[in-house]
């Protein structure tokens, strides 16, 4: 494998924009998004960042997704608003979503947003992330095309559903919890039939509706939420805050952006933010989250770990690590996305 | 074993309260903490129903919880209410936790308490629960004492910390999701080695570090949190939630009230509870969460399952049973209920 190409994070924020209003995306809307995707590969969850833009751009050009939606924001409480996204693209609806439930929480303590009429909106954490740099707690649900078998079924019925969570940490990064709740990936599964392994228990059912570990019955049966039964009611939990709750679509009804044709794909979001001084004095509050964090790190590692990390200590190394030298891209990540429109790329490498 | 005797709830529930008003507690907070015990046991939740007695009143004869607490409540923003245990028993804080917090969602869509010097409470799902009779979404964690080593490390940090989250669901029983973010409990293990039985994967490392199937290697080592590195975060998030965000203990500085000596237990709950119509129409959240539940219910049934069931659906189910035919108790549990106050439920049981 040949070495990957570190791109300077503002030469990809500026190409992601580049690419965006090549295709119909207004200019602030452009660089909304840009900056969404950007932040996941900036923590290292490159296939949540400008490798979206393939999908997106094909979208937008087929009119699945709109490039130019009317956002409309109403109101049943003063910190809850409702975000109807008007099939545009779903980095643009959450990150909206989320600078209005912390925009809530600064005058109330508290703020929601419910998105729905979304699409991929990209790394839930990110989105999370916002609210703890303004000194919230953040809380993102997404839900998204099935996938997955709920505990003790053998057909899809959820999808990926990420949850994330956010909480600000004083002089450490904060704490980022960004998970799917369904297991693993198909594509992950694809990669352990290639190089011959099997996959890990409670990844799938079989076709015959059993669990199995290998690769090639998993990827004629079913994928499963993540952890057992506990897993999947969290994985349902997603669907029921960001798609019934929202008013979004649910049950197995989303699309995935890359197949959808006959209607939208209908991603519904919830987003919640609060601030601790709700309960407990901000310094206070503060001074616990960094004695939480220096207690865990404190602990000795288990056999076939260093150190012990907490949530979102590793992506913030990472963070640092690619906004000083750069966001490493493979050579095809930005073939393509010049040929999407984004040359600046070719000048902008370090090589 | 000898058959069960099914005891009538109402009797179950008048024996708890003339149990704890024996030992000190006056009539209305044993009415409330019974209250709460036999929910647990109507739902099938053994462990944490009038099982729990012995234990709260062996602390309370000896000091170590408070009979006669002083609960005081403040306030930093109208819907946020901050509840201060005194020390007294779990389900007394945790139920006016949870009444505070639905009280404020009434008004203002959403209310929230952090409980802080509180005890063991039993089960989360059951003030979840309370939060869904009065039609709003509630959501409950607590901290607990330390027996689970978060993800990489070796020795314990947090607690069984469970996490409960109630949803109404119209003419279907609420979702209700009651989890112990650990997996497994030691008694689980304890058993696993009586019957000669390896342990499922994923529950615990052996004393070298490592994980392990073996029992015996378990209980020389250290509990894990349930699904890997996902569910280490969610309870590691709930540590945060209801320990260091309220002002409790943390960080594995809880005590078990089986064993708190010196200090008192420090457990803290982190109670939320909000209204759907924040966001879109009641009568369309309702008929979505029926149409949610029915589309879930529909699937076909993986091998092993006769039917795919949410969760709450089996605890509504029992509930209906024990109301009707009475909560099962062996012989051994009514006689240590007796002996401690309980007095009528030799009267009270049907055989």
């Amino acid at each position: 494998m040949p070495e990957p190409i570190r791109i300077p994070a503002d030469v990809a924020r500026d190409a992601a924009v580049d690419i965006l209003a090549a295709h119909g995306v207004p200019a602030a809307q452009a660089a909304q998004v840009a900056a969404a995707l950007i932040a996941a590969d900036l923590r290292g969850i490159d296939t949540h960042g400008l490798a979206c833009l393939k999908d997106y751009v094909a979208a937008l050009d087929e009119g699945r997704i709109k490039a130019q939606p009317k956002i409309a924001v109403t109101r049943r409480f003063p910190w809850a608003a409702t975000v109807d996204a008007d099939n545009g693209l779903g980095p643009l609806a959450a990150s909206e979503g989320m600078r209005l439930a912390v925009e809530a929480a600064e005058s109330f303590g508290i703020g929601a947003a419910a998105v729905i009429r979304s699409n991929h909106f990209g790394a839930a954490g990110v989105y999370a992330a916002m609210a703890a740099e303004k000194g919230c707690i953040g809380i993102v649900a997404a839900n998204a095309s099935a996938v997955a078998a709920p505990h003790g079924a053998a057909t899809p019925l959820l999808g990926t559903n990420p949850l994330a969570v956010a909480v600000p940490a004083g002089n450490q990064p904060p704490l980022i919890i960004d998970m799917a709740t369904s297991e693993g990936s198909r594509k992950k599964v694809r990669k352990a039939l290639d190089e011959g392994r099997p996959i890990p228990a409670g990844w799938a059912l079989g076709p015959d509706g059993r669990p199995t570990t290998d690769p090639a019955a998993a990827l004629k049966g079913v994928m499963l939420p993540f952890g057992g039964a506990k897993g999947s009611a969290l994985c349902l939990l997603v669907d029921v805050l960001a798609g019934v709750i929202t008013g979004a679509e649910f049950g197995g009804r989303v699309l995935s952006v890359m197949t959808n044709q006959e209607r939208e794909s209908g991603n519904g979001h919830f987003m919640l933010a609060f601030k601790a001084d709700a309960f407990i004095a901000e310094a206070d509050f503060v001074r616990r989250m960094e004695e939480e964090i220096a207690r865990l790190r404190a602990l000795p590692a288990a056999a076939g770990f260093d150190a012990v990390a907490y949530p979102g200590e590793r992506s913030a190394k990472k963070r640092a690590d690619r906004l000083a030298s750069g966001i490493p891209m493979s050579a095809a990540l930005i073939d393509g996305l010049v040929a999407l429109g984004g040359g600046r790329l070719l000048s902008g490498g370090r090589g």
